[in-house]
Parts: C-alpha cells; structure tokens; sequence
C-alpha cells in the first residue's frame, strides 16, 4: 500500500480526555476514529489489524469443530423476556419499530436456543458447536477507555450443545486450549481467571489481560500463579490451586469468558433432545466469548513503547514499513518485488514529508519490521533494516 | 463437512405466509431462519454463500483500489440532524441510550462525511475509495419476501471522494464495471437500470434483478435493451438510449445502486479541501451500494427448478455433494482424498436417511455437482457424477 493514498493521518495530540494508552496510540496513529462517546470507526490500518484477530479466532474456532454462522444484531423483545433479562439485564439498548420491541443484542443465548430447537432433536443431533463474529451492544454508562469499553463492538461468541456434563466438559477444556492459542497468536499475555460458576459448575473463567486502564482486579497467587478475580478473592482466603496464602493485585481487563450454562437457557426455551435411552432431557450448553475490539486495544496496552505501538508479528497491518528517502525509483522497484513475493508492505513513498517525520510515525504506527532505502544506504547497495523491538538497525546488502 | 455433523435441517413444508421462491428454498434447504419478522439468521450453509459473494465484492472494490474500512451501526442524532434525515428518513431505527439519542445507521454518508473531513486537507489527499461491509438496520414496514426485503440486512458501502467531476465520473464507471463483474461471478442477470439523478448528473443508475417477487418495475428496451427505471419511464416517452418507444415491463428487485453525491453531504459537513490553485472547494462524492443478502436470494429467485436451489459455481456453499449409498469405506476414503486436494464437499454421510431423502435434500440444497457413491456404481469401479444444470448423470471410472 502507497501510504501517500493511504486513508490515514497522524495526529500529535493525544484524543480529548484520553486516559488508556491504547486510546491515544490507536488515535494518534488512524488506526480509529471515534464517532461518538463509545463509539469508534476502524480506519483502513485498524480494520487490517481487527480482519487479522478475526482470522486467527475463526482458525481456531474451525479447529475445533465450530460451525460459523450469523444471528441478527435487531432482536425480539419475547425472546428477552422468556428469560427474564428484558427487565434484568441493564445494558440491554432497547427500541421500538412500528407495533414491535427490540433489543440489540449484547449476547445471543436468547436467539441461539429457540433456534437450535428447531435442529436438535435427539441424541444424534450432538454435539454441536456454533459461532459468530459479529457487532455487539451494550448501553455503557461510563465509556472513556478508547475500544476497552464500548457500546458496540465486535465478539465472536460460540455456544455448544451437549448430551450430558461430561461432554460438555471436555468441549469447555478444548475451548479453553483454543484460547490460549488465540491469545498467544496475538501475542498478548492471558491470564485464565476463575470466576463464579453457572448452575452446577464451581467455577467459570474469565481471560484477564494485565493493564493499568483495566476495570477488572485480579489476583494471581504468588506461589503456582492461578488467577481468581475479585469476586472469588472475596470468598476465600486461600488459593484453590495450591492452598498458598499470598497473592499479587493487578488490574486487569477482560478479552474472554468461558462459561457452563448447562440447562440456564434450555429450560425456558424448552429445548431438550431425546436421548438413547428414549427419554427426553434438557440440552446442555456452553457459552464462550472474546471481545475482538477489545484483545485489539490490549494488545496496544501490553505492546508499546515510549514512541508508539509494536505489533506483534501475526496481528500486524502489515509485515514490513517501506520508507523511503530521497531513492524514489529503487524504492518503487523495491516494494514492486516485494508485493510479488507475497509480502504485505507499508511504503511510506509520501513526498513532501521530513524523514524525521516518517521515522516518527512509523515508531507510531508500529509495523515490526523498517526498511530504510536511502542515497546514504544505496552507496553501500544496502537497505537499512530495523526491527521495532530491537535498539540497532542492521545493513543488508541488496543488489538493485 | 460430515452432514451428519452440520447444524442443518431440511424442511418438507414452505414457511407460514412465505410467497417468494427464494424465501421458500432458503428455509426449507436449511440456509436461513426466521428470528422475527423481517430478521434471519444465516445457517453455515447460507453463512458459506454469504462470505462467498463477500468476498467477490471484496476482490472486484480492492481492484478498483477501494480501501476496506467499518464505522459504527449505532450513530448520533446529531450527524442525521445535520442533514435534516432524522426527520425526513421514515424507515431510520431510532433509540435512546442514557441522555443520547442515535439512529441505526440504515446507510453512512452521514458519517463518513465529518470522518473524511478530518484526513482530507488538500488535492493531495484526493481521490480516496472507501467501503465496508456491514449489518444495515431499515424500519421496513411491510416484510414478506424473505431476504429480499429485511429489518437488518448486510451490504457493501462505498464512497468515493473527488477533488472535480471529471475525476468522480471517470471512478463512477469503473464502479459500473465492476458491478458487472460481481454479478456475473454471482451467475446473476442484472439490469443496469436508469434511474433519478442527484444533484448534478442526468441520472444515477440502479442494479435490477428481474424476479416475479419483485417490488420494483423497470422497462426494458425492446430495440437496444437498456433499462428505466418505473420513475424514469414515467418521464419518458421514447428510450433514452435508442429513442424506441417499445418497452418490456419486468417486475424487478434492486440489488445495488451507484450515486453521484457530488457536494449534497460536503457541503452540511464542510468538507472541503484545498486545491492546486489554493482556493478551498467542496469534496465531491460517490455512493455505490450492494445488497449482500438480498443479492443472495436475487441468485436464488434466478437459479432454481421445481425441486430446489441451483447454485452458481462461484457462490455455491460446496463444489460437491457427496453421496453415499451404502459404502460407507469407500466414500469415507474418497471424502478425505477429496479435502486433501483443497475441494469443499458436503458429505452426506447420515446412516438413517433412506437414498431418496437424500438426493431430494441435495436437489433442495443445490451445490453444483453431485457425486454418488453406491454398490451399483463401485461394482464397475465408478462413481455417478450428475450436474444438477444437467439432466443426464455421468459414471466415472475411479480407482479405489
């Protein structure tokens, strides 16, 4: 991409009231823009970076037998009702249109069981694994952190259906090892936090990225590094892994939960299968989520510097920043060959701006590798090579 | 896939009040459901369609240098105030959250145009392309037609931005071109249709599919075959291609549209920009829409016989449909040889499922080649290859 047509500026003020450091180098360097309180746009940078998160998620989901599809966002005000949270849930954006209520959906539990009732008959019939990648919403009262905290952002939630609690238990482990992949392939730090359980499980689990900004505290144990959120600290003195007695405070901000709802939402939607002993019971579900919006703005608060963001290789707009100065046409040729080998290049061909400049927004906007290609480089038949986590640049030959 | 794994079911029945043969294949094939009233739900069957045309459109927008980007559903009053379209947009979703008022954005100009203000400064910044792909909200009053006309609906938005009318009307016909190429990749007949112009321009034009469950009409040249639309015709007398007088009169449905907006948002937003001779002017505008999900049920309106859905090959969920009749080994062997070789095949695998139901379901379903696999053909080494376009089935020796 010629960033000369790149939809993309840079700013040198940080966003009004901007506190969480994700907030201001995401803006500062047009990965967002925000709309409204809350509400943000993903520039062409941004949007490069959240297709990459969601293709990672979507790998991992395919590798564990998850089926992608769609539920609408405009949803049933019956639907919320059934389950009670039309009036519990306070988040939950409500609309009229014509003689009909809505809800726009934060969460899709109330959509997804009527539906799979309508598929899950028997036995037969499961396991099932579905998700979605998808714009959720929620009517957030305090909204200052940059993409941390929305009201509309984009989750990828699967949901899974189950004969019995062993089944749905080893699904919950394998959903459990995705996620540390996913997290890992983001090159972000996780810690998988127990939390308080659903029906019958002592514990459901949340994934507590370490940020100042974060609204969440957790609390790791010094001795085996088990993670308990707050409101599980606040029960016990001990920590359930090891017995140990001595825990570390962090803020934290969560990018996923794991959750056994067993028969929550089977019961009001009636949804139930007939098992091979010809009895028909209730379906047991599992619900997992991960915040892509969100695991985006904690990848910026664990991955930056003094000068900007540092990408982690997988999840980068792209693979190298292509800067040229003042060697136009071996820069051209450089980036033609390297678009043809497959690479995805930034190239900063940009004309009536200073090095110093391109030097400083590059240190911005954070792609992992810097090519320089200068008359200072090209005497040598060189470009400078720089990697955003390393001090030095390295000369590497190139013949032209 | 394994069939008897899919989050699928076949329905013999046509859905309450359904009247559009699209409507009625969808939901009966297993691709879509009803949430609600003008709301669906996309199944792996029909979410595979949909990310396929998605990615056509995104092929043919990024080769018209079309940079991908997203802004938010949910938008502030404030921006639809501006344009006097909060009030005069009947079928804009409105709802309040806390002290804010927003509208569910049905189509973005209004917010595009304030973020564009902020990155384009001068003729240097010009031209720019930019689309996205997203969830669109439209309080539709009447919805009976299944996807062809929805509450929520997908769509591809792109806005172009221009520093003269030269430059807009020269992107304008690449965008018609490019229109066509995602129709045909579809396999769909589109009319380009003539329709009112916008501020400067004679007309804009509009994308018609020709389908008995249409709500619009065009009429369609008898002599050089261009099309109006029903407004235009009204006009009119004589074609405005050929001067002929004799139409053909369709029932059609509109799967996009392509707009000069030239200064009709620059101007309530300010966006203007600098140009060469100094003096600051109004960016000139584009809008150029597709309907994703309605350009789905348009394929299926138009790719279809008495027992079922007719895919396109390149928008069709599978390439193969694999069937088998009692050689569970060799079809099982055949599958995975199948997926090694990068094909997507539907395996219909279920035990329980008597032949006939399943060549009906896979006549229902639609993907392009069918391939059975039974004792019948394995004792003459075979396979049975049948293109459902075609009458005649095919044996085809295989080696196992």
């Amino acid at each position: 991409m010629y960033q000369s047509k790149l939809f993309y500026k840079a700013f040198k003020e940080a966003p009004k009231d901007a506190e969480a450091v994700s907030h201001i180098l995401l803006t500062r360097a047009g990965f967002i823009d925000q709309t409204a309180t809350g509400l943000y746009s993903f520039l062409p940078l941004g949007f490069k970076v959240l297709k990459k998160i969601e293709n990672i998620i979507r790998e991992e989901m395919t590798n564990i037998n998850g089926q992608e599809f769609l539920m609408p966002a405009l949803t049933p005000k019956e639907n919320w009702q059934k389950t009670g949270r039309w009036s519990s849930f306070d988040a939950l954006f409500k609309l009229k249109g014509g003689d009909k209520e809505y809800a726009l959906a934060p969460t899709h539990e109330e959509i997804i069981s009527p539906l799979a009732k309508k598929i899950i008959l028997s036995y037969k019939d499961l396991p099932l694994y579905l998700f979605q990648i998808q714009t959720k919403f929620r009517k957030e009262l305090r909204v200052k952190s940059g993409l941390l905290r929305t009201r509309e952002f984009i989750m990828k939630d699967l949901y899974s259906f189950h004969a019995d609690r062993k089944d749905l238990e080893s699904y919950y482990e394998k959903v459990s090892k995705a996620y540390l992949n996913i997290f890992k392939r983001c090159g972000i730090k996780v810690y998988k936090t127990l939390a308080s359980g659903g029906s019958f499980s002592k514990y459901s689990h949340e994934y507590q990225a370490i940020t100042e900004s974060g609204e969440d505290v957790i609390h790791i144990c010094n001795k085996c590094q088990l993670a308990i959120n707050d409101e599980i600290k606040k029960e016990t003195k001990k920590c359930p892994g090891c017995n140990g007695s001595k825990f570390e405070k962090k803020k934290a901000v969560e990018v996923g939960n794991i959750f056994e709802l067993n028969d929550k939402y089977s019961l009001p939607f009636d949804l139930n299968f007939q098992d091979k002993d010809g009895r028909e019971k209730p379906v047991l579900m599992g619900c997992y989520g991960i915040g892509l919006s969100r695991l985006m703005a904690s990848v910026v608060e664990n991955n930056n510097d003094g000068n900007g963001i540092i990408w982690p290789n997988e999840i980068a707009p792209y693979d190298i920043h292509l800067i040229e100065i003042k060697a136009k046409k071996e820069a051209d040729k450089l980036y033609n060959k390297l678009c043809q080998q497959g690479k995805e290049v930034l190239y900063d061909d940009r004309e009536d701006i200073s090095p110093g400049e391109k030097f400083a927004e590059s240190d911005l906007i954070g792609i992992p590798e810097r090519w320089i290609i200068s008359p200072k480089t090209l005497r040598s038949n060189s470009i400078e090579v720089k990697n955003r986590k390393e001090a030095k640049p390295k000369l590497i030959r190139l013949a032209f």
